[in-house]
């Protein structure tokens, strides 16, 4: 019996729907078929509600029986060392998928989030966007020559690149085909689209109790 | 007989001295009493030199027997499977020191490089720094109340928590003086000193080098 638990909010705005993080933790459990449950904390108050279990504020963390731990990533890799559908369990297979889940982290989303940010802030030139473009250019040319980051396989890198990859306008600039190629065959996959499909009718769920409330 | 090697550039000009990432891996090493060897890749040319070693044209990258990876965090998570005194072996330490470890590299690290690169480019208005004083007010509550991030005592996290902390000006606005008192906890350590003194050295030898290349 599984006593995995992942938590997120109990409703978001539209916007956001579909990219809110705990999809990674879903989209994770989903390949492994592990089996989880899903639980929320408030997302009105959410700056101080929950500080003592998120010091950011943030979503997801994830409980294994007494464990909690939250960081998106640090979930994936914990999440990763139950299932070798997630990270192969030899040391070369094993390191690799640990480096490129931390690139995923720290050499894209590192640039990609606050690129992201200063867009969506209305920053006439955005300064970003030199280093942004670099980052793609080069992880262009290594999934140019691989259809997955290690070993030749899918694994937790891939969820979490793609899904770095994937938020919107990221990818708006400059021609990168095996870019392109990897994030459609990484969320053309039935682990992923369970898991988005899942998050939105959680939240839609969540419209309906919010509209009874009201009328009630 | 430890094998692990340790890549750096052979020369950097004088301003990154000293928080080279490198740094991070041998102060890991210097921590655990690990030891290794420090090996070079060339500064000139390092856009396109050792990209089939490091995709991003960084350094660090370490090798430990057969076995290679860049993202120093990684190298770091590597170091820490090694030894207690970088990572308690207990379940619980073991998912609190890789969650604060990825919470240093992608909530920390995430804004507080590209906010110092902002500033750097001399941008006139810093357009990351209410999302960089909001993570250092939230980081402030939390050391606060320990002295340390996980478990009571040093761990990996705190190495690279307080290597991202100490970079020049992403702690010169506001008032946290508990954030103070740890880096300089952090940085009073002899393994910190130590690497840090090596990684001068280091450099500075390539100095001389450069000259003497030069004259003759």
């Amino acid at each position: 019996m599984s006593e995995l638990t992942i938590w997120t909010y109990d409703w978001v705005p539209e916007g956001p729907r579909g990219l809110v993080r705990d999809l990674r933790l879903r989209w994770a459990c989903e390949e492994a078929g592990l089996s989880y449950a899903v639980r929320t904390v408030p997302f009105d108050g959410r700056e101080t509600n929950h500080l003592a279990r998120q010091p950011f504020g943030q979503v997801p963390f994830l409980n294994d029986g007494e464990l909690e731990m939250f960081e998106s990533g640090a979930g994936l890799l914990h999440l990763a060392g139950k299932s070798d559908k997630l990270m192969p369990v030899d040391p070369v297979g094993e390191a690799q998928t640990r480096q490129w889940t931390i690139a995923a982290l720290n050499s894209i989303e590192m640039v990609s989030v606050p690129w992201w940010f200063l867009k969506v802030s209305g920053a006439e030139k955005n300064q970003l966007t030199g280093w942004m473009s670099l980052r793609l250019d080069q992880l262009e040319k290594v999934l140019s020559e691989r259809e997955w980051l290690v070993a030749g396989r899918f694994t937790v890198a891939d969820l979490l690149m793609a899904d770095v990859l994937r938020v919107p306008d990221v990818r708006s600039f400059g021609d990168r085909p095996a870019t392109e190629a990897y994030v459609a065959r990484a969320t053309d996959r039935p682990a992923f689209k369970k898991a988005r499909a899942d998050q939105i009718s959680h939240f839609e769920a969540a419209d309906e109790r919010r509209s009874r409330q009201k009328a009630g």
